[in-house]
Protein backbone atom coordinates (compact mmCIF):
# COMPACT_ATOMS: atom_id res chain seq x y z
CA UNK A 1 0.00 0.00 0.00
CA UNK A 2 1.03 3.56 -0.79
CA UNK A 3 0.61 6.76 0.29
CA UNK A 4 -1.36 9.58 -1.60
CA UNK A 5 1.45 11.99 -1.84
CA UNK A 6 5.06 12.20 -0.93
CA UNK A 7 4.91 14.91 1.53
CA UNK A 8 2.12 12.95 3.72
CA UNK A 9 4.81 11.13 6.32
CA UNK A 10 5.76 12.63 9.69
CA UNK A 11 3.82 9.43 11.39
CA UNK A 12 1.66 6.14 11.48
CA UNK A 13 -1.46 5.44 12.13
CA UNK A 14 -0.40 3.01 14.84
CA UNK A 15 1.85 5.95 16.06
CA UNK A 16 -1.03 8.40 16.34
CA UNK A 17 -3.35 5.38 18.18
CA UNK A 18 -0.53 4.90 20.53
CA UNK A 19 0.21 8.67 21.03
CA UNK A 20 -3.66 9.10 22.12
CA UNK A 21 -4.17 5.86 23.94
CA UNK A 22 -0.79 7.76 26.32
CA UNK A 23 -2.89 10.46 26.84
CA UNK A 24 -5.59 9.16 27.56
CA UNK A 25 -3.80 6.40 29.79
CA UNK A 26 -2.62 10.46 31.60
CA UNK A 27 -5.80 11.79 31.88
CA UNK A 28 -7.48 8.70 33.07
CA UNK A 29 -4.45 8.75 36.34
CA UNK A 30 -5.60 12.19 36.38
CA UNK A 31 -9.13 11.46 37.21
CA UNK A 32 -8.19 9.08 39.61
CA UNK A 33 -6.37 11.69 41.49
CA UNK A 34 -9.06 13.52 42.47
CA UNK A 35 -11.28 12.98 45.39
CA UNK A 36 -14.54 11.77 44.97
CA UNK A 37 -16.22 14.73 46.05
CA UNK A 38 -14.40 17.45 44.64
CA UNK A 39 -14.24 15.95 41.07
CA UNK A 40 -17.72 16.71 40.58
CA UNK A 41 -17.78 19.75 42.64
CA UNK A 42 -14.50 21.62 42.54
CA UNK A 43 -13.29 23.81 39.89
CA UNK A 44 -11.46 27.61 40.17
CA UNK A 45 -12.56 31.54 38.28
CA UNK A 46 -16.52 29.73 37.77
CA UNK A 47 -14.95 26.94 35.12
CA UNK A 48 -16.93 23.37 34.69
CA UNK A 49 -15.47 20.66 37.18
CA UNK A 50 -13.01 18.03 36.19
CA UNK A 51 -16.24 15.46 36.31
CA UNK A 52 -17.68 17.47 33.66
CA UNK A 53 -14.19 18.21 31.55
CA UNK A 54 -13.75 14.89 31.95
CA UNK A 55 -16.96 13.85 30.26
CA UNK A 56 -16.53 16.52 27.53
CA UNK A 57 -13.63 14.30 26.75
CA UNK A 58 -15.63 10.95 26.70
CA UNK A 59 -17.93 12.55 24.31
CA UNK A 60 -15.72 13.84 22.08
CA UNK A 61 -13.78 10.78 21.62
CA UNK A 62 -16.50 8.02 21.48
CA UNK A 63 -19.29 8.34 19.99
CA UNK A 64 -16.52 10.60 18.02
CA UNK A 65 -13.99 8.00 17.02
CA UNK A 66 -17.10 6.63 15.25
CA UNK A 67 -17.69 9.65 13.26
CA UNK A 68 -13.89 9.94 12.16
CA UNK A 69 -14.35 6.28 10.92
CA UNK A 70 -17.63 6.19 9.18
CA UNK A 71 -18.59 9.53 8.53
CA UNK A 72 -21.64 8.90 11.01
CA UNK A 73 -21.85 11.84 13.75
CA UNK A 74 -24.35 11.99 16.36
CA UNK A 75 -25.87 15.43 17.43
CA UNK A 76 -23.57 17.42 19.55
CA UNK A 77 -26.53 18.34 21.75
CA UNK A 78 -27.47 14.87 22.32
CA UNK A 79 -24.26 14.38 24.25
CA UNK A 80 -24.02 14.06 28.08
CA UNK A 81 -21.65 16.74 28.71
CA UNK A 82 -24.12 19.16 26.52
CA UNK A 83 -27.25 17.55 27.60
CA UNK A 84 -26.77 16.32 30.83
CA UNK A 85 -28.44 13.63 30.49
CA UNK A 86 -26.17 10.10 30.75
CA UNK A 87 -23.97 12.21 33.10
CA UNK A 88 -22.16 10.05 35.50
CA UNK A 89 -22.45 10.78 39.15
CA UNK A 90 -19.60 8.62 40.72
CA UNK A 91 -15.76 8.33 40.29
CA UNK A 92 -17.00 4.52 39.40
CA UNK A 93 -18.76 6.06 36.93
CA UNK A 94 -17.20 8.07 34.76
CA UNK A 95 -14.05 5.83 34.98
CA UNK A 96 -15.67 2.84 33.65
CA UNK A 97 -16.80 5.54 30.49
CA UNK A 98 -13.50 6.05 30.13
CA UNK A 99 -12.74 2.51 29.89
CA UNK A 100 -15.36 1.90 27.52
CA UNK A 101 -14.28 4.17 25.69
CA UNK A 102 -10.54 3.31 25.77
CA UNK A 103 -11.48 -0.27 23.88
CA UNK A 104 -14.04 1.63 21.71
CA UNK A 105 -11.17 3.55 19.85
CA UNK A 106 -8.97 0.08 20.05
CA UNK A 107 -11.93 -1.53 17.84
CA UNK A 108 -12.74 1.17 15.37
CA UNK A 109 -9.27 2.31 15.01
CA UNK A 110 -8.73 -1.02 12.77
CA UNK A 111 -10.75 0.30 10.27
CA UNK A 112 -8.91 3.75 9.73
CA UNK A 113 -7.48 3.47 6.15
CA UNK A 114 -3.98 5.32 5.47
CA UNK A 115 -6.36 7.63 3.32
CA UNK A 116 -9.00 8.42 5.34
CA UNK A 117 -6.81 11.22 7.28
CA UNK A 118 -6.81 13.40 5.11
CA UNK A 119 -10.48 12.72 3.97
CA UNK A 120 -12.87 15.44 4.92
CA UNK A 121 -15.48 15.34 7.60
CA UNK A 122 -18.12 17.13 9.33
CA UNK A 123 -17.73 16.49 13.38
CA UNK A 124 -20.79 16.34 14.94
CA UNK A 125 -22.40 17.64 11.93
CA UNK A 126 -21.17 21.11 12.62
CA UNK A 127 -17.52 21.12 12.15
CA UNK A 128 -16.19 21.03 8.57
CA UNK A 129 -12.55 19.94 8.40
CA UNK A 130 -10.09 16.90 7.45
CA UNK A 131 -9.83 13.84 9.58
CA UNK A 132 -6.62 14.04 10.84
CA UNK A 133 -6.96 17.65 11.68
CA UNK A 134 -10.47 16.52 13.81
CA UNK A 135 -8.88 14.25 15.55
CA UNK A 136 -6.08 16.20 16.62
CA UNK A 137 -8.59 18.90 17.90
CA UNK A 138 -9.92 15.44 20.19
CA UNK A 139 -6.77 15.02 21.21
CA UNK A 140 -5.49 18.77 22.37
CA UNK A 141 -8.92 19.52 23.64
CA UNK A 142 -8.00 16.53 26.22
CA UNK A 143 -4.57 17.86 27.03
CA UNK A 144 -6.24 21.55 27.49
CA UNK A 145 -8.62 20.26 29.72
CA UNK A 146 -6.58 18.23 31.54
CA UNK A 147 -4.02 20.67 31.94
CA UNK A 148 -6.48 22.67 33.73
CA UNK A 149 -7.36 19.73 35.70
CA UNK A 150 -3.73 20.08 37.24
CA UNK A 151 -4.21 23.28 38.31
CA UNK A 152 -7.57 22.13 40.10
CA UNK A 153 -5.35 19.26 41.52
CA UNK A 154 -2.71 21.99 43.00
CA UNK A 155 -5.36 24.10 43.87
CA UNK A 156 -6.62 21.28 46.53
CA UNK A 157 -2.77 20.56 47.85
CA UNK A 158 -2.19 17.60 45.58
CA UNK A 159 0.10 16.32 43.42
CA UNK A 160 -0.72 15.64 39.88
CA UNK A 161 0.69 12.62 37.31
CA UNK A 162 3.72 13.32 36.44
CA UNK A 163 2.85 15.03 32.38
CA UNK A 164 5.62 12.83 30.28
CA UNK A 165 4.38 9.63 31.68
CA UNK A 166 2.11 7.80 29.39
CA UNK A 167 2.77 4.13 30.03
CA UNK B 1 10.20 11.97 -3.30
CA UNK B 2 8.53 8.65 -1.58
CA UNK B 3 8.17 7.83 2.06
CA UNK B 4 9.79 5.42 3.35
CA UNK B 5 6.70 2.71 4.70
CA UNK B 6 3.26 2.33 3.80
CA UNK B 7 2.14 3.41 7.19
CA UNK B 8 3.52 6.51 7.83
CA UNK B 9 0.51 8.56 6.31
CA UNK B 10 -1.42 10.30 8.98
CA UNK B 11 -0.46 14.11 8.14
CA UNK B 12 2.50 15.80 6.05
CA UNK B 13 5.43 18.07 6.82
CA UNK B 14 3.24 21.35 6.10
CA UNK B 15 0.36 20.38 8.20
CA UNK B 16 2.21 19.92 10.81
CA UNK B 17 3.70 22.74 11.13
CA UNK B 18 0.40 24.77 10.25
CA UNK B 19 -0.94 23.08 13.13
CA UNK B 20 2.25 23.97 15.39
CA UNK B 21 2.02 27.63 14.39
CA UNK B 22 -1.60 27.85 14.99
CA UNK B 23 -1.10 26.74 18.49
CA UNK B 24 1.41 29.16 19.27
CA UNK B 25 -0.88 31.73 17.73
CA UNK B 26 -3.05 30.86 20.29
CA UNK B 27 -0.90 30.76 22.83
CA UNK B 28 0.39 34.11 21.94
CA UNK B 29 -2.94 35.88 22.06
CA UNK B 30 -3.43 34.19 25.71
CA UNK B 31 -0.38 35.74 26.32
CA UNK B 32 -1.78 39.18 25.42
CA UNK B 33 -4.21 38.85 27.44
CA UNK B 34 -2.68 38.91 30.66
CA UNK B 35 -2.26 42.20 32.26
CA UNK B 36 1.31 43.00 32.37
CA UNK B 37 1.26 42.52 35.93
CA UNK B 38 -0.47 39.41 36.41
CA UNK B 39 2.02 37.99 33.71
CA UNK B 40 4.65 37.95 36.09
CA UNK B 41 3.18 37.53 39.46
CA UNK B 42 -0.12 35.40 39.20
CA UNK B 43 -0.85 32.32 39.54
CA UNK B 44 -2.98 29.70 41.15
CA UNK B 45 -2.35 26.61 43.58
CA UNK B 46 1.62 28.03 44.18
CA UNK B 47 2.28 26.92 40.89
CA UNK B 48 4.61 29.15 38.29
CA UNK B 49 3.46 32.52 36.63
CA UNK B 50 2.22 32.25 32.90
CA UNK B 51 5.19 34.46 31.67
CA UNK B 52 7.26 31.40 33.55
CA UNK B 53 5.31 28.80 31.63
CA UNK B 54 5.48 31.01 28.23
CA UNK B 55 9.16 31.04 28.69
CA UNK B 56 9.64 27.04 29.21
CA UNK B 57 7.31 27.20 25.81
CA UNK B 58 9.65 29.28 24.30
CA UNK B 59 12.91 27.50 25.56
CA UNK B 60 11.32 23.99 24.05
CA UNK B 61 10.38 25.46 20.51
CA UNK B 62 13.63 27.55 20.08
CA UNK B 63 16.32 25.98 20.44
CA UNK B 64 14.27 23.03 20.40
CA UNK B 65 13.72 23.36 16.21
CA UNK B 66 17.26 23.56 16.03
CA UNK B 67 18.12 20.44 17.83
CA UNK B 68 15.18 18.45 15.79
CA UNK B 69 16.42 19.44 12.58
CA UNK B 70 20.45 19.00 13.24
CA UNK B 71 20.44 16.98 16.30
CA UNK B 72 22.43 19.40 18.15
CA UNK B 73 20.88 20.20 21.03
CA UNK B 74 21.49 23.18 23.89
CA UNK B 75 21.73 22.02 27.76
CA UNK B 76 18.14 22.38 28.92
CA UNK B 77 20.00 23.67 32.60
CA UNK B 78 21.40 26.60 30.28
CA UNK B 79 17.99 27.23 28.66
CA UNK B 80 15.91 31.12 30.72
CA UNK B 81 13.21 28.87 32.20
CA UNK B 82 15.51 26.67 34.17
CA UNK B 83 18.12 29.49 34.65
CA UNK B 84 16.39 32.35 34.87
CA UNK B 85 19.08 34.14 33.01
CA UNK B 86 17.33 35.99 29.36
CA UNK B 87 14.28 35.85 31.57
CA UNK B 88 12.06 38.66 30.27
CA UNK B 89 10.74 41.00 32.49
CA UNK B 90 8.18 42.74 30.43
CA UNK B 91 5.09 41.72 27.91
CA UNK B 92 6.45 43.53 25.33
CA UNK B 93 9.92 41.57 25.83
CA UNK B 94 7.92 37.88 26.03
CA UNK B 95 6.38 38.63 22.99
CA UNK B 96 9.61 39.39 21.05
CA UNK B 97 10.88 36.13 22.15
CA UNK B 98 7.74 34.58 20.70
CA UNK B 99 7.96 36.53 17.55
CA UNK B 100 11.65 35.50 17.13
CA UNK B 101 11.14 31.90 17.81
CA UNK B 102 7.88 31.98 15.05
CA UNK B 103 10.40 32.63 12.74
CA UNK B 104 13.02 30.80 13.51
CA UNK B 105 10.58 27.75 13.75
CA UNK B 106 9.53 28.44 10.12
CA UNK B 107 13.05 29.27 9.08
CA UNK B 108 14.34 25.96 9.89
CA UNK B 109 11.28 23.66 9.40
CA UNK B 110 12.30 23.90 5.75
CA UNK B 111 15.02 21.53 6.57
CA UNK B 112 12.98 18.83 7.86
CA UNK B 113 13.16 16.19 5.33
CA UNK B 114 9.86 13.98 5.09
CA UNK B 115 12.45 11.28 6.57
CA UNK B 116 13.69 13.05 9.43
CA UNK B 117 10.37 12.75 11.39
CA UNK B 118 11.30 8.70 12.07
CA UNK B 119 14.41 9.42 12.83
CA UNK B 120 15.62 9.29 16.59
CA UNK B 121 16.96 11.37 18.81
CA UNK B 122 18.06 12.69 22.44
CA UNK B 123 16.41 15.94 23.15
CA UNK B 124 18.90 18.24 25.17
CA UNK B 125 20.75 15.90 25.76
CA UNK B 126 18.23 13.87 27.81
CA UNK B 127 15.55 12.67 26.35
CA UNK B 128 15.74 10.33 23.61
CA UNK B 129 12.63 9.45 21.57
CA UNK B 130 11.47 9.41 17.68
CA UNK B 131 11.64 13.26 16.35
CA UNK B 132 8.10 13.12 15.33
CA UNK B 133 7.22 12.30 19.53
CA UNK B 134 9.68 15.01 20.16
CA UNK B 135 8.11 17.54 18.51
CA UNK B 136 4.45 16.18 19.62
CA UNK B 137 5.83 16.51 23.13
CA UNK B 138 6.49 20.09 22.62
CA UNK B 139 3.36 20.53 20.93
CA UNK B 140 1.51 19.33 23.73
CA UNK B 141 3.40 20.96 26.45
CA UNK B 142 2.45 23.96 25.27
CA UNK B 143 -1.66 22.65 25.22
CA UNK B 144 -0.58 22.25 28.55
CA UNK B 145 0.16 24.75 30.02
CA UNK B 146 -1.54 27.10 27.89
CA UNK B 147 -4.47 25.08 29.15
CA UNK B 148 -3.35 26.03 32.52
CA UNK B 149 -3.30 30.02 31.76
CA UNK B 150 -6.90 29.70 30.66
CA UNK B 151 -7.84 28.60 34.01
CA UNK B 152 -5.43 31.69 35.63
CA UNK B 153 -7.33 34.26 33.54
CA UNK B 154 -10.73 32.79 34.55
CA UNK B 155 -9.45 33.38 38.33
CA UNK B 156 -8.05 37.02 37.68
CA UNK B 157 -12.25 37.38 35.70
CA UNK B 158 -10.66 37.59 32.13
CA UNK B 159 -12.41 35.59 29.33
CA UNK B 160 -9.46 33.50 27.31
CA UNK B 161 -9.62 33.61 23.73
CA UNK B 162 -11.38 30.87 21.41
CA UNK B 163 -9.69 27.74 21.75
CA UNK B 164 -10.75 26.80 18.50
CA UNK B 165 -9.36 29.76 16.82
CA UNK B 166 -6.19 29.52 15.10
CA UNK B 167 -5.58 32.06 12.45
Amino acid sequence: METKTATVSVLSSEQLLKHWQGHRNLTRRTIEAFPEKELFTFSVGGMRTFAQLAMEIIDLSNPGILGLVTNVWKDMADLPHHSGVGMPTTKEELLALWDETTKVIDTLWIQMTPERFQESTIAFGQYPGPVYGTLLYFIDNEIHHRGQGYVYLRALGIEPPFFWERP
